[in-house]
C-alpha cells in the first residue's frame, strides 16, 4: 500500500487547518478518503479563511477552536490516527513586537496539543510544521539539518521550542512525533492581505494588480521556493511512516533563485506587475537571514520526497488560482484602497 | 582596571539571588564593593534560602519577587548596570511532570526580564545562567559551543529557548546579553533539601549523614564538574566584557570523572557515607544523557576563565561548610525522617 493509499478511511486532524498548507492538506486528504477535522482558530490576522475549503466544506469537520486551550485539545485528539500541527503565528515582526502572544501560540499551544495526546492518544502520529527560520544567518549553504539552531527572532525561537517538544516527547512519552522544517512555501490559499506573513504571496497579489513590488537592497539574496502541494505531499509522507519519528527533516525547493531574479520570472509569466530597488527598513534588516537555500537529501534518502513542480509552474498556478478567487483573500474594496 | 575591580560601586542585579550559584555571586560582589539587589521568588521547592546570604544580609537588598510579572521587572531592572540572570526552574525530572510551569518560568519569565531592558534600561548587560543541557545526548566529547541543541527534556528545551531570547535581544535590540551554558556545578549553599535538582549536592548530604548513595547503572558515565566559586567567576568576567556579548560559553569543569570515581573520592574525602549500584529508574534513564563533558576553551581565549579549585578541594570546602550549617539547608527533624 503506498502512503497516500493508507489515508483512505484515517482520522486525520489538521491544526490550522483553515490555513495556506493546512487547508492544502486537507483538499488532498480528502480526495484520499480520509476522514478530516480541520481545527482554526480563525483569528482575523492570522492565515484561516473559510473559502480555502471551498468545495470540500460538505466533506470535513471544521471545529473552531484554540489550540492553546488546554481542555478543548484534551476531547478533540481522542480518536485520531493522525495529528497535522500547523497552527503557529508565523509573523517574524510580529514576535518581536509582541514576544508575549508569540510565545502563547508556539510554545504553550504546542505543549497543550502534546498534553493532549500524552493523556488521551498516545499511539498518534503528530507532524509538526516546523521552519527553516530556526537555522538563523547560515554559515554554510545548503543548509543541512546538522546546521545549529541560532534564530534571529523570537519567533525562529519560539518555534524551534514548539519542535523541540515534539521531539521530545516522541523520545520520552512514545508520542510518535517528527517535524519538517519547512523553507519558503508558496502557492494558492496563501494569505495576501497583508504583506507581514512573508514575502511571496504579497509579491503575487501585486504582480497581479499590476502594482510595483519594492525589492530590498540589491535583490541578490537567494531563497528556495517549495510549491504548497509538495509541502503538503512531505506532510502525507511523513505523517504515513514510522521512519519519520523523532526526526527533522528540510523541506526546500528545488534550485535556489535571487529575490531579483523570482520577481522578474513572477512579472513575466504574471504579464503585470513591475518593480523598483528601496533601502532595507531597519527593522527587517535586523532580522534578514542573508542568502538560504536548504538541503533536502535527508527526507528524500528516508521518505521519497523531493519537489517536482518547477518554480515557473508553480507560479502560473498560483496566479491563476487568485485570478479566479482574489477577492475572497483581501479586505473589501473600501479598506483595500486604503491597504495600497 | 580588572574585571572585579570594575564592578566597585556598580549597581548589580541578580535574579534568584537567593539560590546557590547567585547567592555566591552576591557575597563576590559584596567583597568587591558593588551595589547588589538580589531578587528572588522565594518559592519553598526552589534553591533559595534567606540562609545563603548570611553575613551579607545588611551590604545587599534583597526583593522578593517573581520574575514572570512583568510590571516587577520593568521597575527593578532601571538604573542597574548588570543583570546576573540566574532565576530558573532547574528540575528536569519536575519539567517533565508539569511542562506549563517550567515554560512559565524558563521562557515567559526570560521575556519579561529582557522585555523590561529593552523598554525601561536598554543600556545594560545580562548574563544568562544556561545550562549544558540544551545539547542533550552529545555527538561527540568534550562538547564545543558548535555542537548541535538537541535537548531531552522540556527543560532543557525552555531553558535553549531562555538562552535563544538573550541573544535576539543583543543582536535585534542591542540589550547586550550572553549565556553561560554551566555544566554540572556543586559547592557550599546548593540545594540539598530534596534530589530533584542535579545528584551531586545530595550525593553530599548522604555522605555528610554517613548514608548509602544510590549509583544507577554501573556508574562509569562521565560528568565535569565545577566549583561555585569558579563558576561564579565566569559571571563576574562575562558581565565586565563586551566580548561577550552576543555568545554563548561553555562554563565546564577541569577533568570529567566516573560518577563512581566521583562517589569514592567524596566519601573519602568525608570520611563517611557508603555507595550501592542500583538499576535506573525508568523516568530517570529516558533522559539521561550518558558521558558528558565540556570544552571550555572558547572561554578561556575570550575571557581568560578557566576552572582553577580541583575536585578534592572543592569537595572538602563543601562538606566543610555543610558541617557546618547543614541544619540550615534540611527540614525539619520529623520531616527529616520521613525524607530519608
Amino acid at each position: 500500500m503506498t502512503y497516500r493509499a493508507s489515508y483512505r478511511d484515517r482520522r486525520v486532524m489538521i491544526t490550522g487547518g483553515l490555513g495556506f498548507i493546512g487547508s492544502t492538506l486537507a483538499h488532498q486528504l480528502v480526495d484520499l478518503g480520509a476522514r478530516v477535522l480541520i481545527v482554526d482558530s480563525l483569528i482575523p490576522e492570522y492565515g484561516g479563511n473559510l473559502f480555502n475549503i471551498d468545495g470540500i466544506e460538505e466533506r470535513v469537520r471544521v471545529n473552531v477552536a484554540d489550540v492553546r486551550q488546554q481542555s478543548t485539545m484534551n476531547y478533540l485528539v481522542r480518536g485520531q490516527d493522525v495529528i497535522f500541527n500547523l497552527a503557529g503565528q508565523v509573523s517574524h515582526i510580529d514576535s518581536m513586537e509582541d514576544p508575549s502572544t508569540d510565545l502563547e501560540i508556539n510554545c504553550r499551544a504546542q505543549l497543550s496539543i502534546l498534553e493532549a495526546c500524552r493523556r488521551y492518544n498516545p499511539s498518534v502520529k503528530v507532524v509538526f510544521a516546523g521552519t527553516r527560520q530556526v537555522y538563523g544567518r547560515p554559515d554554510s549553504l545548503p543548509v543541512t539539518e546538522q546546521h545549529l539552531v541560532k534564530p534571529t527572532d523570537v519567533n525562529g525561537i519560539n518555534k524551534a521550542a514548539g519542535e523541540y517538544y515534539h521531539l521530545v516527547y516522541n523520545d520520552v512519552f512514545g508520542v510518535r512525533a517528527c517535524s519538517l522544517r519547512l523553507t519558503n512555501v508558496y502557492g494558492p490559499r496563501h494569505l495576501v492581505k497583508h504583506n507581514r506573513q512573508g514575502f511571496i504571496g504579497w509579491f503575487i497579489r501585486l504582480a497581479l494588480e499590476d502594482a510595483e513590488i519594492q525589492i530590498y537592497g540589491d535583490g541578490r539574496q537567494l531563497r528556495d521556493f517549495v510549491f504548497v502541494d509538495d509541502a503538503a505531499d512531505a506532510f502525507l509522507r511523513a505523517g504515513a511512516s514510522d521512519a519519520s519519528n523523532g526526526q527533522v527533516f528540510n523541506v526546500g525547493g528545488m534550485e535556489p533563485i535571487s529575490h531579483r531574479d523570482l520577481v522578474e520570472l513572477l512579472i513575466e509569466v504574471a504579464g503585470s506587475g513591475r518593480y523598483r530597488f528601496v533601502e532595507w527598513p531597519p527593522e527587517k534588516r535586523v532580522i534578514d537571514i542573508g542568502d538560504f537555500y536548504t538541503d533536502s537529501s535527508l527526507i528524500e534518502r528516508t521518505l521519497g520526497w523531493r519537489p517536482v513542480t518547477p518554480l515557473r509552474k508553480g507560479l502560473a498556478l498560483t496566479l491563476e488560482y487568485y485570478r479566479a478567487h482574489l477577492p475572497h483573500y483581501v479586505p473589501t474594496a473600501s479598506t483595500q484602497v486604503g491597504a495600497l
